[in-house]
């Protein structure tokens, strides 16, 4: 993360020669001072005619001579004649976070933490949870505190809720901090790409419920955790991000669970950093992670 | 690996009170210098009455005023009382590992490697494979080198030369060192805890074939290799050890399966030793691997 | 960590035959049930006659039949012959930890989660800082909060005002949570094997100042962090627990500070871990960690 | 590492504006098809004008409507208008590594076993070791093995042969796996950027002799290996690669010599193939490594 305000194009397009220079050229053109550039060909599948062409620049926002929006307009015919998918965005714009959260404070200190250290430059216009727990800790930090209790009978009603909040304070993203309610898939469809989940396995081993137990009864000698971006088919998301670390005969699901929460944390903030700064770029259900 | 001379007690009983106290009772009785010990009590599932007792002894041979022989004749009366199921090996009797190995060369240099600056204390009094290509580096070694075609009509046979041929050099272990072939439930039968396998995912993800493009296709962050006991259940035998590296999306198949190479040769060697070691007691389908 | 209540003995002694007969003779004499068995002997340096042997056990405390104090005093005959240091807890009897802080949150943070969460069961008397900062985080949770400045000219003061409060609440460790000032020799000398630090580099590299931008300049491609006990000597006492992360030519001092804190957390819960758990035994200037 | 013949330009310059579009533009004007790109901007140091871009760039040679040669006398101009250093290698090119070893087998097996299933794309014109242990390993592998024995009072004359013998064969690389020589300033300076050591500690902890050794003394609790260029400063030149592997109390030396070599010839051979396929740019005396 450099100091200086700064753009970031991260845009895809089919492979082809010359999308670097017809790009890199426009940059140059304005006399824009790249901080950080990275690129990356994905070889086309059996069956497809092309490759497709992936990619992000920092761009310096001083050195250019006009303003984001001015950028934006005059990039679209580069982008259109490369018919990319792009977007710009503008480093001096937090992104809002909302946080959902249950029971389990790990992931949630964690979140907390960074944002009061300004390690995650965003703002976090409220934290939303099935319990009430947290409301003291979470409005302590001058957040708002939404409690939306989940039960079998008003699943409908409490996501509509979730929905009208995320909506009403304009959420960029939704993170499901140690969430452990299953969003419904029409929440999931209606934010592609938005709701960032922590699943606490090494995915694709041991979806669904109680990870840690599947784990121990499977004598695995690693135990991991994976973020990834939630949709409506569940566990199966696109993976943003994942880790591991070593158990052994002596440990316990009890362990297990508590080593686990590191893992979860960190893999939890590593993936959501990775998003924040755009450097998360969908490739069919993969990701492209420009670290 | 301690340099003198031990004997190794591993053991395994239902848990009570005065396990230890007996063992390591017995052993000062006799004088025994105890090198290394380790003990685990492993708790009772649900509807069982006691948990199991898991123990591994090293004692120094020349501490004691008696042979081996002798050792096993004055402890049996001590493991009958316990209602053990245990041995006892001698750090100077060599186990003889027989080598089954294809067309991939990483883990058999490997292992020779280390059998030739004696790191792994073993004879090895042959190698088998499925192809002749091996035949003069194996040989150079001074080791014996059995060809052995596997092909769809003569399966039977071919698993019967192998298992004539590991009788006849009165193999210990066997141990598949990236052998692409799947061996008959017959044989899994027949040397139960004495087959080794380097399986190259990270299980219970991606079984069976070309798990390195089941990894790439689901876009997982980390790959890795699964040492495991080969039972007639393929892929499922209990894992005695595995590890994990990372890829991103620049790492094609290609650069995956390169990588997987280190990961699946280390595991692979650290699983023998610890069986070579009679580090690794089997706990149900689970393994308790004293490190 | 069990669910049961249970005393927790922890010893070395000169090594010979029969230590573990002795000790564990005894507990089954008394019907203790043994949890958890840790042994490790250290072999003589050179010069010396004999090497040491360290022991760590852990008995069901409803499986005796007396008191902790009934058990300190029947033991203590068979220490004496045995020439042990040794010391026998209560896992129902909670460690008093003062955390001492500056400004930065991280490791803060993170052990008040693992201390509301119940994973560390302990007791925060209080929290000291040379900075006001966090006064009100601290308080929010129920902790005292001290601030105690320490100027170039008050240096002796304040120290003497940290041991005077540390005393009061009848402190059994001091936690240095990224406290950036340098303990006197005297208050080192004073609670030896008492106050545990986290250091913000994989020690011996990096000592004193700025490690990361020591690291930085190097060129090195992994940092880490270090939890050891604080001596006199900066930075030399010793290792509890360490651990390293990956970073790259891309990563800038800030982006190192960054990771670091995800290691210097952990390192540091998990060394506190060990050491609350009576797990760390002295050797020299080393530690024996029954993990 | 791609499959079609390509060329790889990489290459440094002063940061300023434009350097990526120009080059790419260059590459583009030539219908250039570009497999890889990987860019960095070093920032400037205090004191310093400018920072400083480094770059690799892959280029599938069947693209360009010229030969290599024509390549690079076409590309000099813009080379030279940006004050560039720079090379443009062709992956048809075989680099001629020569590899110096003593009397461990580890580093060697491993890099034969790469060499010999073209893991490592490579030439092996000849072995140079102080002993003749490894002759008939290594010719029995068709590769030439010179035995250069060195001696307190034969220094000069043995690396004069050395050096002779690097010359005649057109020596690319000198790869010291795990020679337990020192070799000589000039030798050093002879050769920069050309001579690659794998030293077994995680420099720059423990330099010198003996590093396990040290390691052991001071309790650490991982161990770790280092892959540098050799410069005339012992054990002080431009790090390409580490790694560490977890130790602990119960590991003697030996043991750490052991796991220790697993992450040395791991080490080893990733630095390697990171310099073979030109991914590492000398940045004063650390590297950015394009991996």
């Amino acid at each position: 993360m450099h100091r200086e305000r700064f753009y970031t194009l991260s845009a895809s397009c089919p492979d082809r020669v010359g999308i670097v220079a017809r790009v890199s050229g426009f940059i140059s053109a304005h006399q824009g001072w790249i901080l950080e550039t990275a690129l990356h060909a994905e070889q086309a599948d059996e069956g497809e005619d092309a490759g497709r062409y992936f990619m992000r620049v920092e761009i310096r926002a001083d050195s250019l001579p006009f303003t984001l929006e001015e950028l934006r307009d005059r990039f679209r015919p580069v982008a259109e004649e490369l018919e990319m998918e792009w977007k710009v965005t503008d480093s001096a714009a937090k992104k809002r976070v909302v946080i959902l959260v249950s029971q389990q404070e790990h992931c949630l200190y964690d979140l907390l933490a960074r944002w009061q250290s300004r390690e995650l430059n965003i703002e976090i216009p409220c934290v939303i949870s099935n319990h009430d727990v947290f409301r003291g800790f979470v409005e302590w930090h001058g957040i708002r505190f939404h409690h939306v209790p989940v039960a079998p009978g008003n699943k409908a009603a409490a996501y509509a809720e979730v929905r009208r909040v995320f909506e009403e304070v304009r959420g960029d993203v939704m993170v499901l901090a140690r969430y452990m309610q299953i969003l419904p898939p029409e929440l999931c469809v209606a934010y592609p790409g938005r709701i960032i989940n922590i699943h606490h396995s090494f995915l694709p081993s041991f979806v669904g419920a109680r990870p840690y137990h599947q784990a121990w009864a499977k004598g695995v000698k690693l135990i991991g955790a994976t973020c990834h971006y939630v949709t409506a088919d569940l566990d199966q998301g696109p993976i943003i991000e994942q880790d591991v670390i070593r158990i052994d005969h002596t440990d316990t699901v009890d362990d297990m669970v508590r080593y686990g929460k590191d893992i979860e944390k960190t893999v939890l903030a590593r993936g959501l950093r990775y998003h924040l700064e755009d450097r998360v770029l969908a490739c069919g259900n993969k990701t492209i992670v420009f670290r």
